[in-house]
């Protein structure tokens, strides 16, 4: 075991797209538990475009990262010390470690992982935050019915990927949206969705329209920007658009001008009788043993499939993160920071 | 009984404000209720801002009023004339007269009132539509719990002091918005909210943010516009938005320009886990008996108030319309078209 953790810090908020100049890459002594507390080794850091608003003091749902503090953030390891009864040395974890080589907790919030089950990398995924907030999302908020029309951007993603599927599996047709032919080509031809369309295409809103024929009945909003606009228009009275995500916005410094689109949307609610309901998933885990159950299921038939898209080293996880907010990931974003002993 | 029937067409659709020019007076005779027929003569005839929707071409939840045919609407009358075993002359029945003086009805849609339970007209006010709106929008949408903040719009209107009054009894603090300091007075004083802001106050905003100390939880929309503008950044995380009307836009013929606003209320959606849900009263009409013995309880004990804003004569109901669009009216509009036998 080195004696050095390797940590990325914030350094600065970052105004509009963050630079490789709002991180900072030291190294410090590894910390020793006290009592109650394990040392968690880092394997797998989940890289999620919600960690961009928490780089920001703009009161929202969760903190501000602190300048200076290791970057928030779930991830997946192993226990190499322990002064807690309920972890032992060697078990496999998903915590919280941060950007970061090791990190101390006391066990809130800590789950143990069975290698057996599904590959340790789940749990940060298709298993995790992420699938879970499809999961709730399209199911509890989106409730599509059999043969209605989901629509969800970003589909090749770790949510989107997720949203579709389910879609598939309770007898609603999935169209997914994302950003390039090869994205979509995996979209349709991996995952199964019934159609995907590329944003960058010139003609994007009407492919899109003729892949929704009988129009939008959920639209799973993760994106914000020009997919909504284009999509308002194809959605079917008493739609719902579960909201997750404005990813396009993130790195947004000012509001646009123009035409304000305001009461154009308030107008479409009204007149269409259409739910718009924002969430944060950490605000319903109640569902996460269905959850698992049910994508546990799902897996393991082969009903439902997934995508990881590794990068390799700690160092470069302010690269991909850059690139994660432009949609430079194909597939759930990790980036490994040590071997993982359960892959082969 | 007279021989004709007078009658209010739209003449024209408006471009913005509807004027006197876009209705026609005619006479024409009183028609014969064919087989399963009945005639009804009217006394009163409702005048709600949904109207406006119905005077375009654009689409919506239903269909466009046609040039040349009287103005659609709901309204109270008595059977004059009957070819349907179900309705005797001289019953009092809830219909769908339009703006007329007689109608002809097969019977479908129409309720039969009995004078001895409650005003004949508060079926299309307190007891009808408008009171159902107010009863379904806060409680199954807005869902106020014990001590929440309720605010509405429109507060002295037909819906507004519904909303505000069934939020009291349910015990949530019910904060009004309405136009004039005479309507505010009446919504404290007569109809018993916590507060009532007048929202023409140059420090309307400074107002609404001292009425609501701990934020608002459900903001019943009715208005649109400047009033929700102003509401907006006091919604507290999971804040309900039923959204029942935008009476300030629908006379707009254009978008705003300048910001954009629709990507900051997407933005606070998702950060405050915010609900925004449109709706239309006439799908869900299934919670109308529910309603009705709730209603007629709490207006019988006393806890539920309501005012009565009442027009004389059918030749005055475009002037009382377009009145009713810029808030002219105080408490539920009707439009008397003929005497009220039940009525001292």
């Amino acid at each position: 075991m080195s004696n050095m953790n390797k940590q990325i810090l914030l350094k600065s908020y970052p105004e509009g797209e963050p630079t490789a100049a709002d991180f900072e890459i030291v190294e410090t002594a590894v910390p020793t538990p006290g009592d109650g507390e394990i040392l968690v080794k880092t394997i797998y850091m989940s890289l999620d475009p919600y960690m961009r608003g928490r780089m920001s003091q703009a009161k929202s749902y969760s903190a501000s990262a602190q300048i200076g503090d290791p970057m928030m953030g779930g991830g997946v390891g192993v226990v190499e010390q322990s002064n807690n009864p309920k972890f032992g040395v060697g078990n496999y974890v998903m915590s919280y470690p941060g950007w970061q080589q090791y990190s101390l907790t006391d066990g809130t919030g800590v789950m143990k992982l069975d290698p057996g089950l599904a590959p340790i990398s789940t749990a940060v995924g298709v298993l995790g935050m992420p699938g879970l907030t499809a999961y709730f999302g399209l199911l509890k908020i989106g409730q599509p019915k059999e043969g209605e029309t989901v629509v969800v951007a970003a589909a090749s993603g770790a949510v989107g990927s997720v949203v579709g599927q389910v879609a598939r599996i309770k007898g609603a047709r999935a169209v997914g949206i994302a950003g390039s032919a090869d994205k979509c080509a995996f979209v349709v031809e991996e995952l199964g969705f019934d159609a995907c369309i590329n944003y960058k295409d010139a003609d994007f809103a009407e492919q899109l329209a003729a892949a929704c024929p009988d129009g939008i009945d959920v639209y799973f909003e993760n994106v914000g920007g020009k997919v909504f606009d284009t999509v308002m228009p194809l959605l079917n009275d008493f739609a719902r658009i579960p909201l997750c995500g404005l990813i396009s916005q993130y790195n947004a410094t000012s509001l646009p001008t123009g035409t304000n689109f305001l009461p154009a949307l308030m107008r479409d609610m009204l007149t269409k009788r259409m739910t718009l309901r924002g969430f944060i998933i950490s605000d319903h885990y109640e569902h996460l043993a269905d959850f698992l159950r049910d994508m546990g299921g799902w897996i393991a038939s082969g009903q439902l499939k997934y995508r990881e898209d590794i990068v390799e080293g700690i160092e470069n996880a302010p690269e991909a993160f850059i690139g994660l907010l432009k949609g430079a990931n194909f597939g759930k974003l990790l980036v490994r920071v040590s071997d993982d002993p359960t892959r082969n």
